[in-house]
């Protein structure tokens, strides 16, 4: 028998609407229409003029055909047409697909045809390699190129579009009756993951969760309304985590950067009033590294967030040091970026920096609305015992995870195995409950039985003064099997040896632990600042690079 | 033909869980469990002690056979069972039924009965009535009785429950494994209307709803994490308008409060360090015109929350000169509590406090996550123009809106009429988008085929000094049909004569709009601080009182 509590009691246009970010900018614009939205170069834009001008974007991509479940790529650094985009192309009922600019035109190819974009929006700084792109795909179906123009970089090198970005939007209708999504489980965005072999996986977010990951990213970081938001995180990575809604919920400012260089960083902070940022620990060890006189007059307290590898503890020690607030997130392009945070807790302020900085370097506790984030056993699919030993994979439940993966239900199977979203990250979970990585599964190192992470032997590198970068992989090993090998990269007029790196780590690591060989070296790392380790294990023909 | 977008990508357990705010006590129990909860009298709980506690409950809750959609209702102060039933009921699935603890036995029997409760959890302070209603009740079902101590009250004059509340707790298992709501939508709440006439209505609320604007109210304060709440708004309102729920997701602290008193306030402002409270014009006003010498100590920038009807200009102004922050909310129970906000611009801080005010008393605009609200015309349902003058109906839209009226479906029909929810009050919207309430439509006083906005006599009446309380309602006249009649509340050794507050008006007011009768008195109030027009309206035999 139906209850009472559910007699007559259906949801109707009154008292049900779908969850989608979109809502956030609608109310700002319409609470908020004279405050600053976007500053880029001498441009300053209100939210009632990039709402508008998101409606026009959405009105002139319908009025090309563009519409539900259609793809729109963007191949944009972090710009205005950028931030707008997160808006106008699923106003439109489209489904964004932001490319990372790092990539070859091989890569992208592959990308519109999986993708089946139907158009896309072209920085000038990348008309070249779209160029590539566009003549290396296999589909015959045409693409709409739409190419942004944009002083601060200059002419482009290649005209590729049919329209400019410009008149583009000038066609569009600023008061274009966009609808929300029919369900909140529909298409926001497509990712590909960065797929260091095979092809990439074309992540799908729906509405739902890029609204809910949005406002935990309030939630964490106490984001005051107003707040000036630094775009050093690329938002073709995960949606900039959902940042660019989460700006738009709290009527903040968007500060563009066409490029991640310490300079523009602290000139930002200085002329802006910047007081949120986030990156990769690339992005904070540039600017932990600067010379003094460069962070002149910064202010303290400047909140920054930090993911996509495990941050070592010298580096957050760093930032500690130069007065920035930094919060430890951790996430997966599947997790719509953030999915835990190593909250912190008042009574770690009376410990020593070292200490807090070794309890701050892990990867914490779910998201605030995260339903579960646990360690467990991916064979019993057990919690492993919160002994900060035993090790199991980071699995995840709840609304901040994917849709799934675009035109592959065996990997989204795989993914979803057992009801929990699979990172592939190992970790451990301590007495307090907070995870920690010990290691991806396939950077784990396996030398005479024994498991060494290498983030532990990485986090010893770092604290020596002259490594700038460190990165340790398997070296196969006709003995152990494995044995671990550093590969360094110095800072700037550093001068130091292998034997002294070595002397340095048996100091602090179990012997097998220590790296057999030190290789020195320029690093290479990816456009999220992520070092590619697969890169450094071909250099050593270690089995991992064949097995991952 | 399925898109791409939707193809293989089914909800499941890994990326979809139900929104809830239960979620949010299991989180801040597990990330900050030794941080406070609660605190009343000389108790001082942690999350993870009231965690705990809200499991034993439900599991008690189970093991009497309560379960989904069975009803426990609670007539209880702001007390900490109060705080532990907003998650310990709907944790065993059932539904909490708040009860208004100032209504007498015969509404408060209409109420067990209609809402068919099977539990009920009693405060000594109300034993004696509930003893009553229980008697006075039709169903012959058995309700299980659990009554509270409370040595902050005392011993209770009667012993109604089959047992004491501590002791039902204590059966209960601290680990009991409770579940998400198998849908979202599923009720989490029901709440009785006030009904000033006829019969109370039941608004039943859903998971969703409660989670939503508990984020809500963290978003329009900013509210930070380990905020310190001061419980002067009853939770039986609206279930304190989602704050029990909004307090556990910011981890920050319950401060009890058996009553609401000047002096009780200021002490635990300055004891407990309080950083927000919320209340009903009156709550705000007994601070206001409290001794100077209660205010010694009390910090600047405590941040208030008011509604539950149009605060008075003068109300605001004596506020901000007070040094508290105020945000001025409007909403109904059928909205969860608030729905608009008037939400402030800096702009406005270089206006002087009068016209500060006279901004800040507008009902605003809709509250963070909800879709819309408007002032429609009730007869086409298109939006007034935003001219300030023309009348139309407050209207929402969303997920802030309640499921419906229990086993009314005629009342639910009619709230949701033309897909939006009735709020009943009549208003005007600015140019600037804010909404202004000008009457209910019940309250609005036709004199010569006039409207005269009752609020608009009253705000000129709170501007005078002796008054501390007013109220303006229709008197029927042979004449003009009604005209306005004052009833007004002196402050403690004020004098004046009705004379002088008609000569005030004329000041202030239109001729027709000025009270023609005087009455002195004290006013009639709600349990929440409203003032009881119906029943000012009985006293003059008006047509109104009979109409409504």
């Amino acid at each position: 028998m139906t209850s009472s509590f559910d007699l007559n009691l259906a949801p109707n246009t009154a008292n049900y609407a779908a969850l989608t970010p979109l809502s956030f900018i609608a109310r700002t614009a319409e609470v908020y229409p004279e405050r600053l939205a976007i500053v880029h170069g001498d441009l300053r834009q209100s939210w009632a003029q990039t709402y508008a001008r998101c409606r026009q974007l959405a009105s002139s991509l319908q009025k090309i055909g563009i519409g539900k479940n259609d793809t729109v790529a963007v191949m944009l650094p972090n710009t205005p047409p950028m931030v707008e985009a997160h808006f106008g192309v699923p106003m439109s009922g489209a489904v964004l697909n932001t490319l990372n600019t790092r990539l070859d035109a091989e890569t992208l190819a592959f990308m519109l045809d999986h993708g089946e974009a139907k158009a896309l929006i072209v920085d000038p700084e990348f008309a070249g390699v779209m160029a590539k792109a566009l003549k290396l795909r296999q589909r015959s179906e045409p693409i709409y190129v739409i190419q942004v123009e944009d002083e601060l970089y200059g002419a482009a090198a290649e005209q590729i579009g049919v329209i400019d970005y410009e008149s583009f939007v000038a066609r569009g209708d600023a008061d274009f009756d966009w609808q929300l999504p029919a369900n909140e489980w529909d298409a926001i965005a497509l990712n590909y993951t960065s797929g260091t072999t095979g092809n990439p996986k074309g992540v799908v977010y729906h509405h739902r969760g890029a609204h809910i990951n949005a406002i935990s990213n309030v939630l964490e970081w106490d984001m005051p309304k107003h707040a000036v938001y630094l775009w050093t995180l690329p938002m073709f990575h995960c949606n900039g985590w959902c940042f660019p809604w989460t700006v738009a919920a709290r009527a903040a400012v968007n500060v563009c950067l066409r490029r991640v260089e310490a300079q523009a960083i602290f000139d930002a902070i200085r002329s802006h009033g910047v007081t949120h940022y986030c990156g990769a620990p690339i992005v904070h060890s540039l600017l932990v590294n600067a010379p003094a006189a460069m962070k002149q007059g910064v202010p303290e307290g400047v909140k920054a967030m930090v993911a996509g590898a495990a941050p070592p503890a010298s580096m957050i020690e760093g930032m500690e040091a130069m007065g920035f607030d930094i919060t430890h997130v951790y996430g997966l392009t599947e997790t719509y970026g953030p999915a835990t945070v190593c909250a912190k807790h008042e009574s770690w302020n009376r410990l020593d920096i070292g200490e807090r900085a070794r309890l701050n370097s892990r990867q914490g506790v779910r998201y605030h609305l995260q339903r579960s984030a646990a360690v467990l056993d991916p064979e019993t699919m057990q919690p492993v015992p919160h002994d900060g030993q035993t090790m199991g994979e980071i699995m995840f439940q709840g609304n901040i995870a994917m849709k799934g993966y675009l035109k592959n239900p065996q990997a989204t199977d795989e993914a979803f195995r057992g009801g929990w979203f699979h990172s592939g990250d190992l970790a451990v979970q301590h007495p307090d409950g907070y995870i920690q990585i010990k290691d991806r599964s396939k950077d784990i190192i396996i030398s005479g039985g024994e498991n060494i992470s290498s983030i532990e032997v990485e986090d010893v590198l770092y604290r020596y003064p002259a490594v700038l970068a460190a990165a340790v992989v398997a070296k196969p090993d006709p003995k152990w099997g494995e044995t671990p090998c550093a590969f360094v990269e110095l800072k700037a007029g550093a001068q130091t040896t292998p034997e002294d790196i070595i002397a340095h780590c048996k100091k602090h690591l179990a012997g097998y632990k220590v790296p057999r060989a030190v290789v020195f070296g320029e690093l290479p790392k990816t456009s999220t600042g992520k070092i590619q380790k697969f890169e450094l294990r071909k250099q050593l023909g270690s089995a991992s690079a064949i097995s991952v």
